[in-house]
């Protein structure tokens, strides 16, 4: 909130916070539109099915965040009264602001998932199908885990707790607003990991970068009932084509900087850790770094006088996220502040 | 909604299918943005700004459409089980698909409307405030009146039924969806009718012809809460100063177009009156036309052959409406295919 | 609602008023029980069972209410953002606060119904299936229709509003608190009315005389559904079998009594009709009887005074119903004090 | 659930399966009553004052249900998108189906909780008001904790948790499901555990014995409302007196048995403990006991066979409850079966 300082060397915050590319840009400004409430926007329509291929998914829906993108998943596969079971600290939970109980009247079922990997076994033990308790509806993974350290879920997990699902008659859905970054660090083609999903939720304006949007993607089915759960949320826009021409240019671009940005994570990971902040290292397998420090926000506070913004989480959590628009210069120039801080030398002792 | 035809005369279906001008897109190809979920889009707080400036308010938030700022009021004003007072054919009812009972757990207690105008007794009747009943908990008007016919609530009756709000407690909510069409309609500042209501909605992307978007005004404090609400529905978006780039032209150029908008329209709904048209142009107030004609959707898919878009709002139903992308040579072009069409000369016989 | 007064000759408010037979209070005291939120009470297997059989369906569940076995009936067969379509003054909407959108996040889509029956016709224009407008997600019909003053739908008008059903894919609810009624002024067998339908509602603490109690009726299946919401409502009760004895007890006798209530409102409302009040006739079909009266509150306080108690429903609408505690002598006095109000005579003028 | 087994020796499986004692029924063949939705039923009327004065509140409301009293509550002090501060495995979470989420809209934020005793730092923790994250509505404790073995919360810790919720502004609820359990087992008034909270749900049918309801307390402001929510959700019941009488008679005859069923849970865990079984004997506060046993739903069933009943709640957990309905010779046969089984004496191996 607020005001940002004046002058800034790295903003570490989020990777939401990259401003539009020159490309992006150009491409809003000669985008050809329509009314995408009627499903006439072509630029739309080339973005929704462009997510489609790459997921390898029959269709796609373009809305204005991956919160309402989850949310309308959640509505989808959902009926009142039920579970949705979902790794302890998932986005769906901890920043939806209990969306899913409001709208789809649903709650949600924890398993535990250290660096943000459910057991399957878990999985399995907290479906229930009783009419005495609330049965469970949905099974969400999020792929790479924020919370959890922007943590990927190896694939045979994943495999592993769709069966789960799929012996419990259940749907699963992935929460990629980073599982770009998930294929990007496995090296894999991202339909590798969307495939064993129901329904995946990919958000364009993280690591990819475009300045807004989400996407959908399942059947073609599903997609008709989502445009009306997407138009009772309000996410139904008129010319969107101007947002979906710079997600298209992020979905060309973005994908190949992101390994970079997991380059340079590690390296101010390792550096954190070798001047006595706690760092989980084992935790830094993509393009986001946790240090467990007291007084978070005073330091955060701090460095931002300094020109490094980062995010306090917590009382004693501080999050550094890497993005395209951090590069090495940045990143050294954050460095030096982070690294010669005295007040955190202190409070590390 | 299938395709285009490849040549359009004149797309009447609606003042939401503008596409942007030459102008708006230079403004977004230029616009400063930052991430508004943090609140620091400039683009986006300067809209706000202007937006609760013209209107009279303190605050206000901007929003992918005006669907979602409506349901958002909604849930300012309102708890779970109590009623919205609201004109029958509101679209807070009619067109946002039940949000209003899935998202606030209320419901909708009609008063007639004749030309979209309750009378102030009608809505004082319907105040509950008993616990054996769903009590009331926000009155709620829409002006324009779209279902009516883009049809004006004289300023007088708005007072009117401030003064009920006043006196039963309760809040006031505009619908102002095409607020600016009654301001032009009426000749008088936008302020004029917004100063009696406790929020306003306000739509950017109607017949101001912005891509996207529309800005709830109320007090900062409702608009605190109105960001939580946003926030759950999916609405926060990151660098959405592209989009608000394009609505702050449509607010400086989009108000002065909109007199030639209604003159056109009454231009062709005498037209179509004097053709035998069934047209009540006592309804004819704004920009919009509704002709009753049996068979609408045989009429207007023939009509779109021709080149000419309206909208089949019923099975004998059908709508036209005028806005700044329809200059003179479209409509007479748009009234020469409707007036020499003799299958409508049958049917009206 | 304040005391009761000291005498009361008749107490016609509602056929809810009535209290507990001798016959009904023994049978509670030695009802054999169990625990029902397991299944294992007895009594209540037994008139869920005899409830099913009267109404010609395989399964029952009981609950403390006519607006919980209504409001179950409705998540049974709805998802968010449906609409259900009633006539306008059914009692799911008027007297259960809102609880269908609270609860079930649907709307109302109200069908004119003079005389509380709707025109097929209407039901079938109101039917949507759209994904842009709310899509139908079920028809409720109430028999007798307690706000248009307990009038009954012909049979061959549910046959036809059964096949609109039908061949929109639509299910049929019938709110059946005073379905007894309907049944016996047509002197059919309940299941002559029950059987169109996909779900029923079927009071016992009305005009039959149990204490507290309803049956929801539907397919085992959906009884099983039922026993969920039930408990998610609270309605999950224990040693129901209390209340289930005595119900059963009502099931027994009160149906032949209902016929007696019938006679005497007809001889009430024709006296009052003759004595220059405002009844409507043609509506006086069962147990109630409507009268327009200007200050109704005033004119039941006094009449209160003297031991004769109606409801005021409305500024200028009083309601006087029938049952079995209120037999000719009561009648004959209740005549007496109404007839002879000198003020009312002065408000009729 | 099936059908009994035709010789009980004891049914251990809940508190809750008592049947009416000889003074509860003819309390109920010969109670006063009136139409209790009029709030005219003195019986019910004499309860809900009994209750309030036991627990120190002003007003009390009778419900169904303890589902229905604690989801009341939530409503009554939440708003849409909240959270409610509760301890992991609460009933309002584990055994009301959702329905915070349903009817609320509000989600659970757990702290965890040894033998069911939060931590008061853990739940200001907790506590959030950011619009960025769900806000916390209320925090609700549950005492005695049912799935933590029916354990009991320090009154110097409930202490400790209201001034945290006084510093935060929140409302302070009890599931006071088994209080009376509680204040039995501390052998203090019940209005010293009370005292320190907003609201309070009290029930009457679990060890007291009635057969039917549940009361909640708090301000007679607050009750008004709660009359709303509770028709809301069809818990508004006739002539409910009939319940009440029983209810009565709990109350006054109900709490000076619970110090003998906490006496013979004691001996049934130590004589259990003794044999070898898995019993947590630090938990065995009051009248519940929890054993953890492989298989546990086949030696459930086998138990059952041998007239012992017994609840299995998980995989691998059985939970026996003690009530004024298994005296001592009960106890005595139950434990001749529980430790003379070979087949569990094989699994503790």
């Amino acid at each position: 909130m607020g005001a940002m300082p004046s002058s800034v060397i790295a903003d570490l915050r989020s990777d939401t916070v990259t401003t539009p590319t020159p490309e992006m840009r150009e491409a809003m400004a000669r985008a050809e539109v329509g009314d995408d409430v009627y499903g006439e926007d072509p630029t739309v329509n080339e973005l929704q099915a462009e997510v489609a291929r790459l997921t390898g998914f029959e269709a796609g829906l373009f809305m204005p965040s991956g919160s309402m993108t989850n949310q309308v998943a959640i509505a989808l596969h959902t009926r009142r009264g039920e579970e949705v079971i979902c790794a302890e600290g998932s986005h769906i939970y901890e920043w939806e602001l209990g969306m899913m109980a409001a709208f789809s009247g649903v709650v949600p079922r924890f398993v535990t998932a250290p660096l943000g990997v459910p057991d399957p076994e878990d999985v399995r033990l907290a479906v229930r199908h009783s009419v005495h308790q609330s049965p469970t509806g949905l099974i969400s993974l999020e792929n790479t885990h924020n919370k959890a350290g922007g943590t990927i879920i190896p694939l045979e997990v994943i495999e592993q707790i769709r069966a789960v699902a799929d012996a419990e008659g259940l749907p699963l859905h992935l929460d990629g607003a980073r599982v770009f970054n998930a294929a990007a660090a496995l090296d894999v083609p991202l339909s590798e990991i969307t495939r064993h999903f129901h329904t995946v939720s990919v958000c364009l304006s993280k690591g990819l970068g475009a300045p807004v949007g989400s996407v959908l993607v399942g059947t073609a089915g599903q997609m008709k009932q989502a445009h009306r759960y997407r138009k009772m949320l309000g996410g139904g826009m008129r010319q969107a084509g101007v947002l979906a021409a710079a997600a298209l240019v992020a979905l060309r671009d973005g994908p190949a900087r992101l390994q970079a940005d997991h380059r340079r994570a590690r390296v101010l990971a390792e550096a954190l850790a070798g001047a006595g902040y706690r760092v989980n290292l084992a935790a830094v397998q993509t393009n986001i770094i946790y240090v467990t420090l007291p007084d978070a926000a005073a330091h955060v506070a701090r460095w931002a006088e300094h020109g490094v913004l980062a995010s306090a989480l917590g009382p004693d959590s501080v999050r550094f996220v890497l993005h395209h628009q951090v590069g090495d210069d940045a990143l050294a120039g954050a460095m030096d502040v982070l690294l010669q801080d005295r007040a955190v030398a202190g409070a590390l002792k």
